[in-house]
């Protein structure tokens, strides 16, 4: 969660003054996110929601994010769409941080996705990598394999704590994927961080998607592989292959994938999996004091990376090459 | 903040088919409040409050709290109104936690209140005094004259670290309040928490009042006290006269005091100061691990009880006698 910067009614109430949708009618803090401190406002002319940057977001990427979520609205995706002030600009200040309003979708995440969400997840990504193309602005993805190492570097000595093991399994599969790693695939705009709780379902229907705070230029089977992870499992982190398949077979509908990114499937689902186990382990052993979020336990992405350890072909998660 | 007891989509599309206020839409925790767990809720109706009452809250007191609420509003009090489901309860269970969906107030806290505000206040207050007679059910205070004592007792003994000499300071304030507080005067329902969050204002506008779980039978004029303290200091704990004159006068405007209530205003004040003073005291030495909620400095209302044992006459609040 939470609300980490507090406006005052005058400084939302200066604040509106700059936008044409009038004046203020509520505001309150949105529980939930753990990068930035979300509010819900409500206008004369209707609810949205505003988002000020914390300190764990570059301000220099802030003009990718916000024109990524411009440029897939205008190519069909349902995703928040930043307002523009009066004077065309979409990012302000407000109590000391950069600010944005963005618009507010309807929907709900699902906590226990079925595999239509899966399919429909799949078709959303897949058309979201296609509106990617032609969007002006790259941004690296700051947690990939180069970065992967340096991360470690900084929990090795405490990994085993989690798990005995951890750190020798870790360095043993950085060993692997720094040799078999190929950046020879199709690349673009990848969400990145396209979790069960960053898509929205209203009625059954897939709504929206939200959070593009983690986006970035990478492999876009890569995203799928995220994916994969996110929605696939089960709460016991057994791997679900009606899931996978719906997930995999959704998306290709909209975006068929090319032989080289299916055989690479495993590799992209292991690299994706110690992406999130090596986040989640940096968090669990630096709890900072006071701090308003609990870490989410590595163990599930332990779990998961010995899953796709264990994976030779690419069939088991749903596609043929 | 915070919410405590988190919903899953299949939870709260299960719980609205109890209601008539369509299919769901969105749902999202909101960061603010101590005791519960609230969420923004939209469906095909509208925008609701979702609370879940969480362990603070007495079962047995929410027939109270709700019944309350109904009564205000109908009464012609902007407060929440609870929803009532097909069956016509207004009371159900959701996540194992009793749960109850109330209306959406549209407002916002002043943080930083003017004489305007107060005035609007002092009159809402008077007025809801007014609709609360003939309200059928009774809830003693639970933090009146008799619970100081032992609520004291369990902070005694850490006291000083707060502040040296403090323990003595309430051990004589408890003195004097036990000797000369009277019952004898005009009482009814009252708000009891009354503070700037509790308010809400649009357009400079009152436009309602809000969290009714501290409300209960006691003085009138005791509630006005809290108004006073909560009010009409300034952050560096000084009194301003002129937001106390307007906050009484727009009581008394909608509400005369009585002799008996002026002459007890001062001692008033030194009771819910020191009722504050008390459960800050308890809650900043007794923090939980892991509290979502910092506890509020007890230091402020130190201050405010000094204030008030120095005033020996009523008028300095704004009123002549």
């Amino acid at each position: 969660m939470a609300v980490y910067t507090e406006v005052t009614d005058e400084q939302i109430t200066a604040h509106l003054a700059r936008y044409d949708i009038g004046e203020l009618h509520a505001l309150k803090g949105i529980a939930g996110g753990v990068e930035n401190s979300n509010y819900l406002l409500t206008t004369d002319a209707g609810t949205y929601i505003l988002t000020l940057y914390e300190k764990r977001v570059d301000p220099a990427d802030l003009p990718f994010f916000i024109g990524l979520m411009e440029h897939l609205s205008r190519h069909g995706i349902n995703c928040p769409l930043p307002i523009p002030m009066r004077d065309g600009a979409t990012l302000g200040t407000l109590a000391g941080r950069p600010a944005a309003i963005i618009s507010f979708l309807d929907g709900f995440e699902v906590r226990r996705p079925q595999p239509d969400h899966c399919s429909q997840v799949g078709e959303a990504l897949a058309r979201m990598h296609l509106a990617g193309e032609g969007f002006a602005l790259t941004r690296r993805n700051g947690l990939t394999l180069e970065d992967w190492r340096p991360l470690f570097e900084r929990s090795k000595a405490r990994a085993d704590t989690v798990q005995p093991g951890l750190a020798a399994m870790i360095e043993a599969e950085l060993d692997y994927l720094e040799k078999n790693w190929t950046r020879d695939l199709p690349s673009g705009v990848i969400h990145a961080d396209l979790f069960t709780d960053n898509v929205f379902f209203l009625k059954g229907e897939l709504s929206g998607l939200i959070d593009f705070y983690f986006a970035c230029n990478d492999l876009l089977a890569y995203d799928l592989a995220t994916c994969i992870n996110a929605w696939c499992f089960e709460t016991n982190h057994h791997f679900n292959t009606t899931k996978a398949r719906a997930l995999t077979r959704g998306y290709a509908g909209a975006r068929p994938l090319e032989k080289g990114e299916l055989d690479a499937l495993p590799m992209l689902c292991r690299g994706s999996a110690l992406r999130f186990l090596l986040t989640r382990l940096y968090d669990w052993l630096n709890v900072p004091p006071g701090a308003l979020v609990t870490p989410k336990n590595p163990a599930e992405y332990i779990a998961k990376l010995k899953f796709h350890q264990g994976i030779a072909r690419s069939s088991l998660y749903g596609l043929e090459a």
